[in-house]
């Protein structure tokens, strides 16, 4: 048996070498039309920023190693630059040479990845202009990053996404000034707002320029310096750009090879990762695939699920597809500075695409026991089924054990489980670690409450409304449940304060005939109070969901 | 509606707080023997070690707030002495006082907890010797480490299981010198023993007198001072000693009211959570519930399920038993020293127990991503079923990150998965949190290679009965398959080496008519080899379990 990989980065070098450990005697040949395989794509921005200081250590393998270890034939900078599938054959040119050949194979796995996205603005091609994908555009911005500024040093990144906020923060870490400029309202995509304002708030922190609700017009480029012109008539002058605007798949081979592809863009393969040509699979960020909460098509840049499918993908080479994908949810991570920052699911833009309703719950807890030292805030974000409760996305930002519960929500959300799962997940607890009540079960219990309608929740954009309209305004009756401290200190204009802990005495000052929206710090007290109140004879109870913490973030990167 | 709930630590005071919450307008009274409620249990020992400074933050609240904020009637110091469930009352004794009373009740809600067991020897009774459960043990232990001494310091631990050791850390840190004395031949019982000694060679790293295999026979008591006279005749002086050989449910009062005592010597419930009298509703420590794997009952002493036993109670005695609890898994983590010590499901002496046949595997991957500066060692050992691999316990022994993978194991053992959910499970991955291949997922590739027979693994106590029989060895060729320096540098008595890089080159020397033991540092080189060798003709060869590190560790500590 003959086996032909193309692109030998992560999806490509492991179904090389899962393919050897479960067939001994096949040939296996692995083109990369790159000088590189199998690198830590993922530690690029790292080393870039010196956290890594060996360029050697982003190397998980070398060719040769990688061939003795495996023996798989790996020829690099090998471009296939057509597949003929009748004929079970690929043409190759050999980058260095030009030279031109064909290789026949039995079976073929596509692993082309994904490439930076580059729009048509004038001024994209200047020298001091990068996009991030690979080692030699690694090489390129290092070589610049360490060289002599005259003055402060300024980056500027366009695109507030996962890379573009890890290279942020690698170059303010090299001594650089950084601006970013995002078309969006918010950093993350995948993140919804009230969580996103966390970022933002975070970023200001760390003297980040962050620029929002505007685009990049065009760049100009004078003396080793770019300008980049803002759709807004601004402009900012920075010694390097960095786009960060996203991906694409890479399907140009694929395409005119004849393959299909599919409705997002990628290349389509079915269960088995077979593409529309039964004896060529295809792996990596150049597939799509239906999101399994969603069903509907899409591309997912991410090294994990890419992993998943080069190991199903060998197997199902050698054993006649006896293995089926399922399809990955995009749990995505970063570290931006102090905090972490992670979504799982569908958020909010996502759901309202497709049309599938849904609640929402935020929760403030802490990382771990509040009693035992370092616990840190944490923030979680629950989007669920008004039906039955099925989770339907998560996000978590926060620092210390932000990773294991986004892990955790993810795994529910694949199971296809429900908010009551969050309540029967059994967590180790020991003070350093969690609390008796951990967060994503607190997360559970407080989704839990709003679908049984122990709570009604109000959003933040709903209560802008009300606060916004003096005539709707007029029926409402806001209620600020902390202490008088905490309500001197700062509270959302019009409330009155009664101290959860003493409702009760106050209840016959309330005017049972408005709609009460009540609120806390987080929630907590607000839900306590909502529990008195209802079981009281107050028809309209709403508790503000995330408390004054969501509320004021919210009121400072974006209610206007 | 009137509620009783008799103890108001976990989940008494738990119970009460969700009662109210969904029932505004019942009489809710608590009772409890001791001075205080709802403090932080888990935190004791961090406070005895001045890593929690402020005696007030173990306590979440005081009987006043609680009483405010839940309307709750507290009464502390009161012991509920009988209850009579067919009159539907209690009597109660003020300790204070003496004076008794009765109080009528319509449901009744039990948490007495659990108490530390001491065990019938000479001088037990010693001043200087203590167990922690209450506040008021942590009073008096904090006051004598707190007392001054005139030479080195001496604490002796009896009983090397979770708070045994987390003692033994914290009174390391008040500068004590720490002999630990544990009666079985390991440390934390719930860990197998290839586990355990990772944890025994850190103690031994922390400079801790670690005493395996050996009792204490009779204590002498002098001049302040503390002798443990040993089952070995050796004897152990220290200024105190710590007693945290286990706890034991505390039913005296459930007994002596002829509520049903249950196999475990726990009180007997329902999955509704109702003892024999359905109007008497019993949660936390002093109940045993079937153990979701085995199904026999045991008692969990953990804050956790405590907590979520608390509101299915509440919920319950409010709305006719519509929730029915599940059964805890006994998912429990310790802080020791800079280790992250955790287990879930069963362990191989629980499996043995049930006569449950297993499997076994054990990978020692990093935190995170190699490249990425930080990152940590880290074990996992996954119990299994040979006929369809579900998974049947997990425990994590690491530092970063350890915690996140024992829970998400817990969640697959919870939902009655396989290791086959450990492969599908998504991981957020960025370098400073994880790899491409999570070490969940990592653990869960190599028991799916052992139980599709791609790897044979052999365990250690396998080797070691080849090893000390020179009959069997014969039949056995050894290799190393780590590189010549790694050889050099120290490997197993009367092993080859042959690199797994050259392997495939030097396979004519390797004797085909022996059955092959192959191993590397961590079995990843080990497992390659076996299925360059199990392809390439030979019958028989086994990859040792856990390689080189696992072995060598059980050679200090375990193998004589």
């Amino acid at each position: 048996m003959k086996y032909l990989i193309i692109g030998g980065v992560a999806g490509g070098a492991t179904t090389a070498a899962r393919l050897r450990r479960i067939d001994e005697n096949s040939e296996i040949i692995l083109f990369e039309k790159g000088d590189y395989i199998s690198y830590a794509n993922c530690g690029l921005p790292y080393y870039i920023g010196n956290v890594i200081k060996e360029r050697g250590n982003l190397f998980l393998q070398t060719p040769i190693s990688f061939g003795n270890r495996f023996n798989v034939e790996v020829r690099i900078k090998s471009e296939v630059i057509h597949i003929d599938s009748v004929q079970k054959k690929v043409k190759v040119c050999h980058l260095d040479t030009g030279k031109e050949y064909e290789e026949y194979y039995d079976k073929l796995v596509l692993s082309p990845g994904a490439e930076p996205i580059k729009p048509p603005i004038a001024g994209i091609d200047s020298p001091q202009i990068f996009t991030l994908r690979s080692v030699n555009d690694t090489d390129r911005i290092k070589k610049l990053v360490q060289s002599q500024f005259n003055t402060s040093k300024e980056a500027i990144i366009v695109g507030a996404g996962f890379i573009g906020l890890e290279m942020a923060e690698n170059l303010h870490q090299l001594g650089f000034h950084i601006t970013i400029i995002e078309k969006a309202p918010q950093v993350m995509t995948p993140l919804d707002l009230p969580m996103a304002v966390i970022v933002h708030d975070h970023l200001k922190n760390k003297n980040i320029n962050l620029i929002l609700n505007n685009g990049v017009s065009s760049f100009s480029h004078q003396h080793e310096q770019v300008t980049a012109h803002l759709e807004n008539g601004e402009s900012i002058l920075g010694d390097l750009v960095i786009l960060s605007i996203g991906v694409k798949p890479d399907i140009q081979l694929a395409k005119t090879s004849g393959l299909k592809i599919g409705n997002a863009g990628g290349i389509w393969v079915n269960e088995h990762l077979q593409t529309s040509e039964p004896d060529i699979y295809a792996v990596g960020d150049a597939i799509e695939f239906p999101h399994p909460v969603s069903g509907k098509s899409f591309c997912c840049y991410l090294a994990g699920p890419a992993n998943k499918q080069a190991r199903i993908c060998a197997d199902n080479l050698v054993n006649e597809n006896q293995k089926s994908y399922q399809g990955s949810i995009a749990t995505a991570i970063a570290k931006v500075f102090d905090l972490t920052v992670g979504a799982t699911g569908l958020s909010e833009m996502n759901l309202k695409g497709c049309h599938i309703p849904y609640l929402t719950s935020i929760t403030h807890p802490t990382s771990h026991a509040g009693y035992y030292p370092g616990a840190k805030p944490m923030s979680i974000k629950l989007n669920f089924a008004p039906a039955n409760g099925k989770l339907l996305g998560a996000q978590v930002v926060g620092s210390e054990g932000a990773d294991k519960r986004l892990d955790l929500l993810a795994s529910v959300i694949s199971n296809g489980g429900t908010i009551y799962d969050l309540i029967d997940l059994e967590h180790a607890y020991a003070p350093p670690y969690s609390s008796a009540k951990d967060p994503v079960s607190l997360a559970g219990y407080v989704a839990e409450n709003i679908l049984t309608q122990k709570v009604f929740p109000m959003q933040w954009d709903e209560l802008e409304s009300i606060l916004s309209d003096k005539q709707k305004r007029n029926d409402y009756f806001m209620i600020d449940t902390r202490t008088v401290m905490e309500y001197k200190n700062g509270t959302i204009s019009g409330s009155s304060n009664y101290p959860v802990d003493e409702i009760r005495e106050w209840i016959e000052e309330i005017p049972s005939e408005k709609k009460i929206i009540l609120f806390c710090a987080v929630g907590l007290r607000g839900y306590i109070a909502s529990r008195i109140l209802l079981q009281s004879g107050f028809k309209t109870v709403y508790n503000l969901s995330g408390g004054f913490k969501t509320y004021s973030l919210l009121g400072k990167y974006v209610i206007k």
